[in-house]
C-alpha cells in the first residue's frame, strides 16, 4: 500500500479532531481535508460512522464522505484514499450507502480499554469484527484494523507482549490490508517496540504494518526510529499533534505530523508530504480553532523560524 | 567518568537558567542545585564566570560556588561533580578563586556563531584555551570542552561533517576529560549524529564522549537513542527542557532531563536519576519561576497523571 518509500497515515481529521471539544464546521473539514491532500498525504482518515449523538464532533461524516465522492481531493501523488472508521454494523453500511471505499475496524488489546471505549471485550469485538469482514469483501472496501492499547492499558497497566502479539495476530487473521498497531497512551519505549515488531514481522512481513505512536512522553519519533530500523514503512500521524489522550488532559497526543515528516525530510527519506505545505495547513487550522500549538515541536519551530527561511524550516 | 551504565549531565541550573529572562535567586539556586542532587544527578553544570553585566542571570555563581565547597549537596550516589563554565583566563582565575574543581570550557565549529558568542573566531578560541588548560591542569582541574553548532548555524546553515569532525578532534588534542558535542540549535536527525559519531568512535573510544541535543524540533531523543545505540553513555539535558535557543524564540530548548530520564527508565537502563523526585523538583521550580511547562512532555505527563500513580509517571 505504500508507493512512496514511506507512508505516512494521516489521522487528524479523524483521531485529532475527535478528540477536541470544540466542533470544527462541515467547509472548515473539507477545506482541510483538500490541504492535507494537497500537502500529499495520500492516506486521510477523514471521519467516523459513530452515533453522532455520542461523538458530536464526527456527526457530518456523512456530508463529508459525500462530498469527497464527488469531489475527490487534488493530490500530488494521485488519488488520496479516503478512510472511515467504523465501529459496527450500522456504521458499517452507512459507511457503505456514503459511498466509502476504504473503512477502518478496531479493537484493543485490553479487555478493561474496550469495554469502556465501545462496551465489549476483545473476543466479543473480534466476532463483530468477523462478520464486518464478510461484508466490506462484499463490497471491495479496503480494510484497516487498529489494535489500541498494544504497550499498556489505562486501565490494566503495562500489556504482556505474548497477550499482545496473540490480538494483533488475530486481527491479521481477519484479512484486514493494513494493521495498525497502536500505543494509545504513548508508554512504549524502543526495546518495547522491539519486543512486539520483531516476531510480528518474522512471521508476516512487513507488508501490511504501520504504526501508531503517540507522544504522550516525548518517546513518539524514537520509536518510529525503532520501527523504521526494523523495516516498517507505514506510520500514522496527526497534524499538530492533535488528539490527546482523554485518560491523561494536558498531555501531549499523537505523533505530531510536522515531527514525523520534519523527521524523514532530515533523513533523506522521501514521505511524499511537501513540508511548507504542511505546515501552513497547520497554521491555519489552529488559527480557525484558535488554538495554541503545544504538541508539534517541529511546527513550532516552523513557526518561530519561519520569517528567516532557515534551511531546515521550509 | 561514568559509574552508572548512563551518565546523564544536568545543565539546568546554568544552560537552562541563563537562558531565562527572569533572573533567580540565590536561595533558590541553592535549593535547587541541592534538590537535583538529592535526585541523584551527578554531573551539574551549577554556573558560569561570565561577566555579570552581561550576564546577570549568573552574576551570584561565585557566591554559588563558595557555598557547595563550604556545604556539598547531598548525592545517593556519593559525591557531586559541580561543572563551572569558563568563557577566558578571568572566568578561570574566578572559578580557581571560588574553589571550583570541575571547569567547562566552550567553542563552537562555526566562525559565524562563535564571533557573535564571544567575539573570537573558532582558531582564536583554541589558542585562548590552550593556555586555559595549561592553568586548570596545574591546579588540577577535570575539564569539559564543548563544541557548539556540530550539526547546523544559524548563520551558516548545515555544516559539512569533515569540517565539524576537525574541530571536535582538536578539542580532544586540547586534553579535554569530556568532550560535549553539541546540536545547539536542534536540527541533527539520526542519520547525521552517526555521521559525526561513528567516525569520533572509531578513532577514539567513546570514554570521553557526550552528547548535548536540543529538543527544537522534537528529534533529541531520537538522536539520543541513536547515540545510545553506537555505544555513547554520556548525555547533557536540562531540567523541564529549560533553556530555549536565544535565535529561535517560541520554540523548545534543550533535551528535557524529565524526558532522557524517563526514556532510560522504561529501557531499564539505570542513570542513577529518582523520576518522581526530578519531576517533584522541576514542577516546584516552575512554580517558584510562574513559568508554563511546555517544552518536556514526560513532564507534562506527569504532572497530568502522577494522581493517578500510574506505572509509567513514577
Amino acid at each position: 500500500m505504500s508507493e512512496l518509500p514511506v507512508q505516512i497515515f494521516e489521522v487528524g481529521p479523524r483521531d485529532g479532531l475527535q478528540n477536541e471539544k470544540q466542533i470544527l464546521g462541515l467547509a472548515d473539514k473539507i477545506w482541510l481535508v483538500q490541504a492535507l491532500a494537497a500537502a500529499g498525504l495520500r492516506d486521510l482518515e477523514t471521519g467516523s460512522f459513530v452515533r453522532p449523538d455520542k461523538v458530536p464532533q464526527m456527526a457530518d461524516t456523512e456530508a463529508l464522505a459525500q462530498h469527497f465522492v464527488k469531489h475527490p481531493p487534488v493530490n500530488p501523488h494521485g488519488s488520496t484514499r479516503m478512510w472511515y472508521l467504523v465501529p459496527n454494523q450500522k456504521g458499517l453500511e452507512r459507511a457503505i450507502a456514503s459511498g466509502a471505499t476504504h473503512v477502518a475496524f478496531f479493537t484493543a488489546v485490553s479487555d478493561s480499554f474496550n469495554k469502556k471505549n465501545i462496551g465489549k471485550s476483545v473476543d466479543e469485538s473480534f466476532v463483530e469484527m468477523k462478520q464486518l469482514m464478510i461484508d466490506a469483501k462484499k463490497h471491495s472496501l479496503k480494510v484497516r484494523g487498529y489494535v489500541s492499547t498494544v504497550w499498556g492499558c489505562p486501565f490494566e497497566g503495562r500489556i504482556a507482549p505474548a497477550h499482545a502479539l496473540l490480538v494483533l495476530e488475530k486481527m491479521l487473521e481477519l484479512g484486514v490490508d493494513q494493521l495498525s498497531i497502536g500505543d494509545t497512551i504513548g508508554v512504549a519505549n524502543p526495546s518495547g517496540v522491539k519486543e512486539i515488531l520483531a516476531p510480528l514481522i518474522r512471521a508476516h512481513g512487513v507488508e501490511k504494518m504501520a504504526v501508531h505512536f503517540h507522544d504522550t512522553r516525548g518517546t513518539a519519533l524514537a520509536n518510529a526510529l525503532q520501527s523504521y530500523e526494523l523495516g516498517i514503512r507505514a506510520f500514522d500521524a496527526s497534524l499538530g499533534g492533535l488528539g490527546g489522550c482523554p485518560f491523561a488532559p494536558g498531555a501531549a497526543g499523537n505523533l505530531a505530523t510536522e515531527d514525523l515528516v520534519y523527521f524523514f525530510k532530515e533523513m533523506g527519506i522521501e514521505c511524499g508530504v511537501n513540508y511548507r505545505a504542511l505546515c501552513e495547513t497547520s497554521v491555519e487550522l489552529f488559527k480557525r480553532m484558535k488554538k495554541t500549538i503545544h504538541s508539534s515541536k517541529a511546527l513550532q519551530a516552523y513557526v518561530a523560524n519561519c520569517t528567516k527561511n532557515s534551511v531546515w524550516d521550509s
